[in-house]
């Protein structure tokens, strides 16, 4: 069973997918219509070559630039920035945000020895200076490197006009005060709002 | 991003995978080298047409008979009964069993209006006299149809010279006894081996 052995080694290679999942997968496809499997062969075949990033925000999409980059009714003068550009995806599906974005691409991460030349920051500077931006919303991940980098942005925006905020953080919605971490609780508690 | 959509979109409706996994599946495969994605895709889109079901057990193959099936060194005087394709993947892949088998497409279940008529009996009984079988394991799961089928099979081979038995039911290993259902343990109870 050459076919089926090759198809679930190539699956359990997916993050989160182990032999079992990989397995019951394949027989899923075995057992299900044939279109479904060639509409599935053909987008895991098509996503790279139809999916670029935008020259402006480093974003995924399909044209250049992209849909949140060329809309007129979004606020050009706020400038979001994430680490990865499937960050923007997540940001967009809460449909909180209606300003713009900037990928860095990486986090500064002396450990790893990414240092902040990693970073499409030269562009960040360009575009906050050419845009007008008055807000940069840093909305990288809240670990030590998100929480580095955000600092390393606000020292490297200090000489512009332009007000720099970072995410809440805090206890999830629907969590719970026994299972928060020390962390979480202690900057929850700094950043308590007025009810 | 229409490409990403569509995948993601296929992606969920896989077994076991959700809009959260799909998503993190498609940024995965954007991120990856896009050889592993060609190949991937390659694999989907091949796996029927390479699978077939063997015209003598109707276990998946690529050359039919399937390797089972004519293996010179098997014993093909047992047969090891059950109900799906991926039933015999599973059951190879504990290297314990070294007979033929039999797939029945499916179990008896009144409830869900499938009757004897649509399991491969007949041609069951044909390979039994064919081949001279002098045991039948009937390897159904341990459910109210698995059973249902065991026994239906058991009275339909009534006539011939064969010994059916079932797959022995119990704890399994590793298991313990707290959290063993009462049927389970009432079963391995019955079943209890001298040691």
């Amino acid at each position: 069973m050459k076919a089926l052995e090759e198809l679930i080694g190539l699956l359990s290679r997916l993050p989160g997918i182990g032999k079992k999942s990989a397995a019951r997968i394949a027989f899923h496809l075995l057992k299900v219509d044939g279109q479904y499997a060639s509409a599935l062969a053909a987008a895991v075949a098509g996503l790279r070559e139809r999916t670029k990033l935008c020259s402006q925000c480093g974003a995924f999409t399909e044209d250049d630039p992209c849909a949140v980059c060329s809309a007129e009714d979004r606020d050009h003068h706020v400038l979001c920035v994430v680490e990865q550009p499937q960050d923007v995806l997540t940001i967009e599906a809460s449909r909180e945000y209606c300003g713009m974005y900037h990928v860095l691409g990486a986090l500064i991460s002396p450990l790893d020895g990414v240092g902040p030349g990693a970073l499409r920051l030269d562009r960040l500077v360009q575009r906050v200076e050419k845009m007008g931006v008055n807000e940069v919303v840093m909305a990288t991940n809240p670990t030590v490197e998100g929480d580095t980098t955000a600092l390393y942005i606000r020292k490297l925006l200090d000489g512009h006009d332009v007000r720099v905020t970072r995410l809440a953080t805090g206890i999830p919605v629907g969590g719970d005060l026994e299972y928060a971490d020390r962390l979480t609780l202690a900057r929850s508690f700094r950043g308590r709002t007025p009810i």
